[in-house]
């Protein structure tokens, strides 16, 4: 079975910091396979800027390098890479020289005035501001302008104001794309699709018959040289105020009235502003923070973050456990267990929802315990979702139970490729469908949750507790829900 | 995996009418499996007994024929093989004659007078009052011994008790088990683990959240050479009355306090008792009674039932189809369809639940029409349950969905063989669980419903409506769904 493919209407998509890493690595092999699946009008291009100067010819041979190495030799026919290769321009564009190139760009983008036109900035946000600048001053924001910006969005309520104001001055709001790609990913797709295209599971989707969800975004690999950076951000920042808050949001929403953008951001917004503020000497009691010290990853011994960094003066966290609560009718009384890290045991993202007991078993011991019933959403590596049942062992005589999943990977369902995050997002900013972007106020309310705890963390005497790498965090992180008789999901697939 | 086996107690089983089909078809593949699984204690022996003189060594062979036939070569190892049929012996007992054989039952039972004792009447029911009166006149029933009888229970109300009176009349209302070996099925088995060993089912387990129910019991082959004495009974007394009203009562239930034989049959008993009747000229309208004709089936040409029968007189329903209601909190307002007949397309046995729609769509109308999720349990030919759920089709932007069936077949999760339901009600009957097996009380209340719908047929100037062979019934048996705007589950696996 294929997927019906729908083309979107021609564009151009500018993208600023085109030799960087994330154009190489996620961007052009994502917009590849979309062209390899036709669903690419025939005028759209591509146009790379960076401040380097460089020829269309030596950008075309950049991207088919990028290609060779992140898309599989099997998805690679040669004469859909030489006809995606006809897409790609380059304009060099030094956004804060006198000498700009911006003229360069006019020029080019002329051509596609009536296309739909997206600008992404795969940049360090210090450009965002000068960048947007020069997109408004050189007059390139037509009708159908579009600009797309990644995380990290602000350190800070105060610096995530201050950087929407910047690309504020020069785009509307509705302009704006927050690029979240943990929100493109077919899992979380399924997740909106389970809760509202079934009426099995929202009639038990309340405290009422859940007992608390875990949201897991475990990391196999250290900082690295990525260290300096992330000795600014931490795993708080990095993580839990984009991503896993917008999973929980996802989670925990009410049904929005159509699956469109501002319906399902006025929705998401509410369970921000419903979450229990961590607050008043709180975040030592549902907070744990972590930072990872030698240990082993994939068999081999590999350094501490404070080696990595190269000072022993970071209290900077590479693992984060908190026990979130959300105050409303729905979900009064259901923990959200959320952790991330870095050097944990293996690469998973994974929602659990756990569902209450049976109030009372039938079966008697003979029948072996009953365990409760778990849906368990899989982001990575793999993405699927299983329903965890107890069903009758067979055999006869006795009616002996057995907890079982049942899975629901769609991938096999489907016998289809799924498409990357970074595919379906950008397609979706061409076609103005901004449903699975944070809007501006998510964003701030995110932010306004999150300041609070890094607050206290910076007012406590306590450094983070180390933890050894390739375990499960600082053992703080087990007590932490353990002390609530529950315990984190852990399934070996 | 395997599942564990558990020895019974050791026991003596005396089967009247061991030259019969029931015995070689069923009942001695049964039991072998079990022995071959181990779950037959030593001592433990089989004791055949029919009207022919015949030796132990006769009886033997008979059985070994009967593996031969019943049993697949790959589970028929010689040594198990020899063994097990060092189990058998054999009495002749006449019950209806002067010389009867009764004292040599007696001399032979002696040697087994500590172990559980069970009697299995695969006879006609007009001798199950001489043989119980032979059984109890001499001396045959200790405390531990059972008596096991099939259907027919009765072709009536008035006649059921009968029959139950004359059983009773030697063994105790405990001691009496009356088989229904559909409950022995694991489908069924599996519907009580889902029911209430999940928290999942069991809060949309009612008028709320089902829309309908459907059971379909469908045979392809015809009355044949049992046309004789088909044309006395029908598909009502054949099939709703034990089989498919047994099934209605396991999903209506209500949660018994313990999966044990009273608390278990006083539920259902209630579930009949609620059953809304038909009368006062209502069979008209909720039933739909059908006759073959001339069709084909397995692409061949098949007679019509007359033909078979060699008359055409005959008013006897070879299918029947009733929309019936359950009058209690949990039901009312939820239709529950069944439909039973013969040389219909195919043979499946199936219970569907389904579910209510979604209260409202959020996803519009480029995401596909949406189907209601249903619980589909499938009891022949295959043993299964899916679950069929809305899910998202995969791909790049837009949210289309489909349904798809969540297969949850066992005997695939397990990798085992699945047994059959009359080797677990065989060691449910030595184990003295009556829990699958039907009250006296349950079969008079099947009674009291059935009894005014043959009631109203009788008087009814109308003869069954004719259907093809090969067809699902008489077209009268579709608009009895359709017209409510519901449509009868037809799926192909």
């Amino acid at each position: 079975m294929t997927s019906r493919i729908i083309a979107v209407d021609p564009f151009d998509l500018v993208v600023f910091g085109a030799t960087g890493d994330l154009a190489y690595r996620k961007l052009i092999p994502a917009l590849f396979h979309r062209h390899r699946d036709g669903q690419i009008p025939d005028v759209s291009r591509i146009i790379g800027c960076s401040r380097r100067p460089m020829t269309d010819e030596a950008y075309r041979k950049a991207t088919e390098d990028a290609l060779k190495k992140f898309v599989p030799a099997d998805e690679r026919e040669p004469e859909l890479v030489a006809s995606f290769l006809e897409r790609i321009f380059y304009v060099a564009v030094d956004a804060t020289a006198e000498k700009s190139g911006w003229p360069d760009l006019v020029k080019v983008l002329k051509e596609g005035k009536d296309r739909v036109r997206a600008f992404y900035l795969a940049v360090s946000p210090d450009l965002f501001g000068v960048i947007c600048e020069g997109i408004g001053a050189h007059g390139l924001i037509t009708p159908q302008t579009r600009v797309i910006i990644e995380k990290p969005i602000g350190k800070s309520l105060e610096s995530a104001m201050a950087l929407s104001d910047t690309v504020g001055k020069v785009f509307k709001e509705s302009q704006i794309y927050r690029i979240d790609h943990y929100l493109g990913k077919e899992t979380v797709q399924n997740l909106m699709a389970l809760r509202f295209a079934n009426a099995l599971f929202e009639p038990l989707w309340n405290a009422a018959h859940i007992d608390h969800v875990q949201i897991t975004v475990a990391e196999s690999v250290g900082v690295e040289s990525r260290a300096g950076y992330y000795d600014t951000a931490g795993a708080l920042r990095d993580m839990v105020q984009n991503h896993i808050l917008q999973l929980l949001c996802l989670v925990a929403m009410e049904p929005p009235s159509q699956f469109e953008a501002d319906a399902m951001r006025d929705e998401k917004l509410k369970v921000l502003r419903s979450l229990k503020p961590i607050v008043d000497g709180m975040a030592e009691q549902v907070t744990v923070r972590g930072q990872y010290r030698a240990g082993a990853s994939a068999g081999g011994p590999v350094p501490g973050y404070l080696e990595e960094l190269g000072r022993n003066d970071s209290h900077t966290e590479t693992f984060v456990s908190i026990k979130a609560e959300i105050e409303n009718w729905r979900w009064a009384g259901v923990p959200f267990y959320i952790r991330t890290g870095k050097r944990l045991p293996s690469r998973i993202s994974e929602i659990v929802v756990s569902f209450k007991s049976i109030p009372h078993s039938i079966f008697g011991a003979s029948a072996g315990s009953l365990a409760s019933n778990q849906l368990v959403m899989r982001l990575q590596p793999d993405e699927g979702v299983r329903l965890w049942l107890m069903i009758k062992d067979p055999g006869p005589g006795g009616m002996r139970l057995r907890h079982v999943p049942l899975d629901m990977s769609f991938a096999q369902t489907f016998k289809t490729r799924s498409p990357e995050a970074y595919e379906r997002l950008i397609m979706d900013v061409i076609r103005g469908n901004a449903t699975l972007f944070m809007r501006r106020d998510e964003v701030e309310a995110a932010w306004r949750w999150i300041d609070p705890i890094l607050d206290a963390w910076s007012t406590s005497r306590e450094a983070p507790k180390s933890y050894t790498a390739g375990t499960w965090g600082p053992s703080a992180a087990i007590a932490l829900i353990e002390r609530d008789g529950r315990t984190w999901h852990e399934e070996m697939i």
